[in-house]
């Protein structure tokens, strides 16, 4: 039998880059059989009360709602099988930092993807390490999660 | 009798203004009779074999000392009585953040400092989220460190 | 295909209103799909040696007996997908709070169940912190634990 | 030189004998030289923004003041040395529990302490299995706390 | 449906004794209906690059290699739902304790398997403290893992 | 002011190289003013009960002083500075392999000392994985444990 593995989505949404991988990494893991799309975190989704902070941009101001929605994303990492980072070389930011030592330290499997034209340019050196393997964007569609590995990141540090 | 606890200095070194909260914090640390700056873990002191990246640039490719490098920052972290983190809310790295991380599951005390003439401006949502607290480097050299205690940050998220 | 989880019940069986909960609760997690019952680990059904402390009491006195007790709890929450703690909020015990933190330091999703009538009344400080979510009891049997949220609990605290 | 630990000071205060035992605790921490009392974390010290709940009960129903509360309590057993429970067998609760739980995920020493007439009542179980030692509340302001240990409850469970 | 669980296959293969007993164990986990054997990690079927150590013994001298292969292992554990370990009590290794002290922290269930003619003399004192229970090799084709408990070695320490 | 480390003297007592190794490190830090031998934890001062097993062999047999000894052991570990393990290269035990997995766990330093006629000899790869540094008895009366850093073993592994 099959099995699936759901995934905490890792990405960013702030330039057309990462807006790019961020689609195509969807796309990837939808056609992936490893993976439970249905079931896996994508922030995204889980604005606290459903409201979104375009609309409302007071909410950034409200701690309750911060509270709330950093607690979402911590739970989002604790509930799933492994913690999935779109990361592209010149755009990494804090919060996906520290997604990754959240789910270094649950032993949750990190596996970073790196789009194709970028895979090899260097990398924060703490990302380098604390992740477990890294693959091509290309590759995400066909990787076997359910046989997860180790490998070095094919490229330098910075 | 005094205590004093050590601190692993986390902070960036890549921008004008970092340097200037760098050199700031490291007088502060040093001005404040409860940290121990002496057996503090500074990273630019701890080159894997003595040897400086910006002389040897073709290190970061190496593997090895990448890895020891990464390994001398997590040991840093972890050898440590608590995590100080220099922030500048524009310039945020990854690799503090995958450090707030480490700490965090650590359960070691995470401080963030941030330059007086940025305190209050938004910050990335995890940040907020997984410090304990947050004050202005003018409050630094005086802050007792023996009565750590947990505080929101005076300021939004992004 | 639906996928189920698997449940550490924690409740009390003490009084009657926890043994009305109980029954309500554990009925409710049979009929919900998500919820893999057969595989759960229910406390009273792990008695060392099969013996019942209530026609030997005796074994509450018992070293070997107690560590092979406390472990097996121990080892029935770090073997199950998440915590379902079946609270009355005028009835709370210790060893429920000891569970909870055992739960969350593994990581584990602690859902706090609470009888309809009493949803809202006032909790202690420490479960309201440490929980994930929090339900009514009539909400249990269609609550999607495949994909499972942080909320914050509906009431004050003590 | 002789070394002093910090602790975290767990302990009720809402009935009368829960109250006796807080203050001679409290007054055997003082006495004890291998305590750092003035560096411990006592709960009842931490209000935030300094409200206090007896004169502002509305704070109980604010998510604000509760989050910061709770964390401030968290952070309280994570920057201190070990955890103190001072323990009544007939009243402990759920709070108590759920300290006990983070304390130890962190590996944080958990001393529990009965007041004399009460010792060798039985305690719930899982306090029993997750301490690391228990004395008599006599014994208090001599144990040498540089040297911890374990050992058993003297007396049963329920 | 019948659940299945993915083991991290923790086995000597160094001595007659030890190549008996994991022939055994591997043909008593594919006849188990309740273990996933094609997702198990087997070490073995781990080398780094595909390089075999004993055609290359010079990897064994190489910092990179030891680095991937500790780390293929550790994500191994991280990754498997439970550890399985292949006991021969006059044969133990400290490899074997580094794992089970890594699979504890992480909460994975940690099943201890002694052959036969073994089961019962006399192991590590810190192996007998720190698994979940002990089965003799003729009973690991049929242990249901779906409903794994506590007990303790049927034996003494040394 | 100088500051000293507790350790948690981990070395077996099995062999005369063992013995040999064990005497010498005792001296080591004795002499070494960064450690403070008085506080530290040495398993064979920690019998439960006083009981000596080579006077009363039965013990080993007994699971009440078998879980005690386990404990009072695990302890030693969370409550110690870091943990100093005596290694020598062909006499490896898994007890001690259990001990340096529970240490990494809570971020504990960990210093392998090996005999100087030893350095260099190929070690088990989960020791040489999960240790933070490793030093030569000779330099343990000097090496300063307020300034812990990381290094490879210099030598092989198997």
């Amino acid at each position: 039998m099959q099995k699936t593995k759901t995934v905490y989505f890792c990405a960013g949404w702030f330039t057309d880059k990462q807006n790019r991988a961020y689609r195509q990494a969807m796309q990837a893991i939808k056609d992936n059989p490893t993976i439970d799309v249905e079931n896996s975190y994508i922030p995204l989704q889980h604005q606290y009360k459903g409201l979104r902070v375009d609309e409302h941009p007071e909410l950034l101001q409200d701690r309750e709602w911060a509270t709330a929605t950093y607690n979402g994303d911590r739970v989002g990492i604790s509930t799933s099988d492994m913690l999935l980072a779109i990361y592209v070389p010149e755009e990494e930011d804090v919060g996906m930092g520290v997604e990754l030592g959240m789910a270094s330290s649950l032993g949750k499997y990190i596996m970073v993807v790196v789009p194709d034209e970028d895979f090899g340019k260097s990398i924060n050196l703490m990302s380098w390490g604390i992740a477990d393997n890294f693959i091509k964007l290309s590759e995400l569609a066909k990787y076997n999660f359910n046989r997860p590995g180790f490998d070095f990141y094919n490229g330098g540090v910075y």
